[in-house]
């Protein structure tokens, strides 16, 4: 009987090497195979797809409880996986980028490092996908670090279409029977209007803090938001072709000429 | 005769307040309208799509040679863009994010300070573009700040359908005459290749440079780079419903469950 090389995973993030997403999700894949773990040194969300030209890059052993170990690159999630790949020479079958605190939907996703990861995954035709637990309190990894294993298995035997990544977010429920079943969904398009809180600081002068959101959900059940809401794992392929084909045969006819 | 009220202009870019680009973008588009600047008070480039959450905002008035005036703030170009529409309360008939020094096409269109500005513009129904020179030295900007201004009279006049901007890259030539008309192109698909450079610092640690970007471009005619290459303006209209809506019908044939 042949051996059978071990599946080389490759796990991020945006939250920073030392978040327990990371760590559930890292506890849970050592189960199918070869765990790499490069992830920032710190807290990188609403980074986008951030890369750093103007800073050096440094990279640290990182170590914790004996059972977790990681490389700490002073950088984005970008950053991350572009020297995992370059630098350090980790050539994975697949690349999950999470498991992150808050949700990644709808047009928010242009903003998040979570998702940024999987597309410098995806740029290096390496299978990849993002997965995120919609909460920020009082989080529950065990459904998608288990999810995230399961849809692994599915990728590395079944392929995505080069250009392609999934992006995943997974309901955050207390008990896994909550999960009413798993969706394919489309981003929503859903525009936000965004507050800022003014203040004063101590030495008069003003500041402010970007705030709340607020947003008039799509009603489409296959929109992500909604299938969230309705307890569905949502799943939506994320392509970044970003040109407006339909607008672009129109615009040709506006004879723009200079 | 009804007296016209003037066009509402905002300026930003991710050059920085000071960036020669954007003064003369402004000088420009002053012959045209009510211009207002509000920009990052540093250069913010490769941020992509970045927000600030974890810090405050600030405001400064930034004056230079007695006729430029800008608001600059301590973050990123889609900062800027929220503040000025939200805190400063300036709610433009119009958007332009530029003129970059140095070109935003293809797959780097995801890291592009400038093309987040644009975006968030769209998001607040604004009608928007984004405009670079595709040149790091000895810029040129005349040609792009007049394209600007006869692009805005179009859009102004024709307007860009909800959820889509239009990303402008100019080539640097020294003479106008040298420009051989506009493409409206798409976005090019085309991957890079990464290369770190690999250092030893004064205290024997070793640290990394992201460098050079090796890549095969398309063929095609009308894809953005080889407009460019062929001294054409390229216009590519951008949308950010990243959804891959072939695959998707794909991945639901897939058949998973939780």
């Amino acid at each position: 009987m042949k051996a059978r090389k071990p599946v080389k995973i490759l796990l991020t993030n945006d939250d920073g090497i030392n978040a327990p997403g990371l760590h559930a999700l890292c506890q849970e894949m050592k189960n199918h195979g070869e765990v790499y773990v490069v992830a920032p040194d710190s807290e990188q969300s609403a980074v986008g797809h951030a890369i750093t030209l103007s800073d050096p890059l440094r990279v640290q052993n990182f170590y914790k409880n004996d059972d977790f170990f990681g490389y700490a690159v002073n950088g984005t999630p970008a950053d991350c996986v572009k020297i995992a790949y370059w630098a350090l020479e980790i050539k994975p079958d697949i690349l999950i980028s999470g498991i992150n605190l808050g949700s990644n939907t709808g047009i928010n996703i242009i903003y998040s490092g979570t998702v940024s990861a999987a597309t410098e995954g995806m740029f290096l035709n390496i299978p990849s996908f993002a997965i995120s637990l919609t909460t920020f309190t009082n989080p529950n990894f065990s459904v998608a670090a288990k999810f995230a294993a399961k849809l692994s298995k599915l990728i590395l035997a079944k392929g995505l279409p080069q250009g392609t990544l999934l992006n995943v977010n997974v309901p955050a429920v207390q008990n896994e029977n909550e999960i009413t079943g798993v969706m394919i969904t489309r981003q929503g398009r859903a525009m936000y209007r965004e507050e800022f809180d003014k203040r004063t600081d101590p030495h008069h002068r003003l500041y402010y803090w970007l705030t709340g959101q607020k947003v008039k959900l799509e009603t489409e059940p296959d929109v992500d938001d909604r299938a969230i809401l309705n307890n569905k794992i949502s799943i939506t392929p994320v392509q970044f072709d970003l040109t407006n084909y339909d607008f672009l045969e129109e615009l040709r006819e506006w004879g723009i000429n200079y």
